[in-house]
């Protein structure tokens, strides 16, 4: 018998994503796992129930795709589809917390990114990708004027300031693509180190006195004094942005307020903030919502901006369908479900202590 | 005395452009001219009457400002506003098409483009260049994929293939943004002289055997036959992009139908086209509406995209008002109002046969 994996339709509203795409399914069936698609599964990320049975696989209910051995999902599933899974079988997906009695649960937020040979699974970079790219669009689309320098017959259209605030895999990105369009850009980041990574993308780096160089290259915690130093310079700076993107996402807990109400307050009519922690435990900007776009009375444009991948469920689904694939790799032997807690990657997706649970920008 | 501006409020539903901003206010000022702006006619384009009124205008009611010698608007204003209007007085704008007894009506449409000295006041250019960047910016936003090649540890996301057709003003701003952004960009216009100006933005030009070169650089009309043909091939080459973008926009006459229905069913589910010529006498694409985004039943999605600079009403303002204070500069001499009908620009915009009328990419 081939090892059985099920692909969830998602049940949290507003996600758009699927664990495995048609290409990636058809790729698993070749080197011979047999694949139950939940029907719908891709709907939302556009892909069809005919795709994915043209790629192998077999449709059926919800019910039937749970008896998989492996059942894969982008975000947790609800209460009835974690009840319904048995002893010996896997959960895979972004799932941290999530623990059902003898369910082997595999959390993504959990896998050792610094390891090399789990580069091809860091779905958390895969998908801070699209929010990065995704972020600097969400901000040229608010913006009412253009990004790049426009020079006419009538005059001179001078380019868009903008500074992305964390230089993770979002923040580069953004940069990058804000970049591409046009705009002069700033980034930060607490990582020193990470003034060469925004500088050889042709951003400025925008320098504060604080400084949180922490283990492996992530940043430290900063204590209390230096945050406050840290956003005051920062404060000073921000004003003179047309366009700010924020991306100190932490999985799983609140994220640290970057920019304060008065900061806000200070910047021109027409400017732009798009905040890519924000979400239900608040964000990196003061008063941002969950999903809203919300204009202050002094005319900036506060973006809660935490479901960018969602926005972008086509290239988020190929490229988090990558990352699974990447992980049943590593849990299947010779044609057998063969999941080694032993083993430094797999043991960490189940549980064991994280390598870096510090402040990491997404 | 000095000559007399005033700036209306707009009247059109979903108008947000203003048509003189306050740097370009204070500009005039300056000059000498004596400025009043409608209490609000800013606001929807991010400008505040404080704003206005700290570049040297006077705030007043719409009765008022309809007495200044030279009323500037964006679009056609009311039937109230223009019965208000007096012998004697202009009224300079988009304004195509009306006749106001005894005013000197400027229309914006009448240009004549390719006098060089006309250039600074050309606002189907400056509008259209708005409504070109905006268009990449928008097909960016429907499409669920990246417009650039991205290479990561998972694999490798291929570039967003997007078609331009219509090598005007817009045509070209959004091939220069779409490749900004990284995707492979086609050019197509029946005017073989666009091939050079094409490929000069680092696109392909899509050739097809069909030619229309007019008088002036312009397109001459084509025959039926020839429509036909140029349908034909177009209709084989579009199913192949992710991203069409059409410009074929001829101001007050129905845009030529560029793409078909049967070509709109043959493109590919996730695909996106963006009609920049779409309005209520219809578009360049069969099927579109009026500022609606539809997905069609084979999942593409077709954008009506005839309001972008109304999108993008800061920028949008920013370039008219310079359009606009150069058409006040060639009809005020010495302080006095000079309206010169036998002034090559000026007498084209109050109504001389314009030099070309032929269909134009906008």
């Amino acid at each position: 018998m081939p090892v059985s994996i099920g692909v969830l339709r998602e049940s949290a509203e507003g996600e758009t994503r699927v664990a495995l795409t048609p290409p990636v399914v058809a790729t698993l069936v070749r080197d011979g796992l047999s694949v139950t698609v939940e029907k719908g599964a891709g709907e939302r990320a556009g892909f069809t129930d005919a795709e994915y049975k043209d790629a192998g696989a077999t449709l059926a209910t919800r019910k039937a795709t749970l008896t998989s051995q492996v059942v894969v999902a982008v975000g947790r599933p609800d209460a009835a589809a974690t009840k319904a899974l048995k002893e010996g079988q896997a959960l895979l997906g972004l799932v941290e917390g999530l623990e059902v009695s003898g369910v082997h649960v595999l959390s993504l937020e959990r896998l050792p990114r610094q390891i090399s040979r789990a580069q091809t699974m860091d779905a958390l970079s895969s998908q801070a990708s699209i929010a990065g790219y995704r972020a600097a669009i969400v901000a040229a689309t608010a913006y009412g004027r253009y990004f790049p320098m426009m020079v006419t017959a009538a005059g001179t259209a001078k380019p868009a300031s903008v500074l992305v605030l964390g230089a993770g895999v979002a923040g580069l990105q953004a940069i990058a693509t804000a970049r591409r369009l046009g705009a002069r850009v700033s980034g930060y980041d607490v990582r020193p180190a990470a003034r060469e990574e925004v500088t050889s993308l042709g951003a400025s780096f925008l320098a504060t006195t604080v400084s949180a160089v922490g283990e492996g290259g992530y940043a430290r915690e900063l204590t209390q004094e230096e945050s406050a130093q840290q956003r005051a310079e920062l404060s000073a700076a921000i004003a003179g942005f047309d366009i700010v993107i924020t991306t100190a996402k932490v999985p799983g807990r609140k994220p640290p307020e970057l920019v304060d109400s008065d900061t806000v307050a200070a910047m021109r009519r027409g400017s732009v903030i798009v905040d890519l922690a924000a979400g239900p435990l608040g964000g990196n900007v003061a008063g941002v919502g969950i999903d809203t776009w919300d204009l202050t009375t002094n005319g900036v444009m506060l973006i809660a901006a935490g479901d960018l991948p969602q926005q972008m469920a086509p290239a988020a689904s190929d490229a988090y369908a990558r990352n699974i694939a990447a992980v049943i790799a590593a849990i299947v032997s010779e044609g057998e479900l063969a999941i080694d807690p032993t083993d430094e990657v797999v043991g960490a997706l189940l549980g064991a202590p994280a390598a870096a649970k510090e402040e990491v920008p997404a």
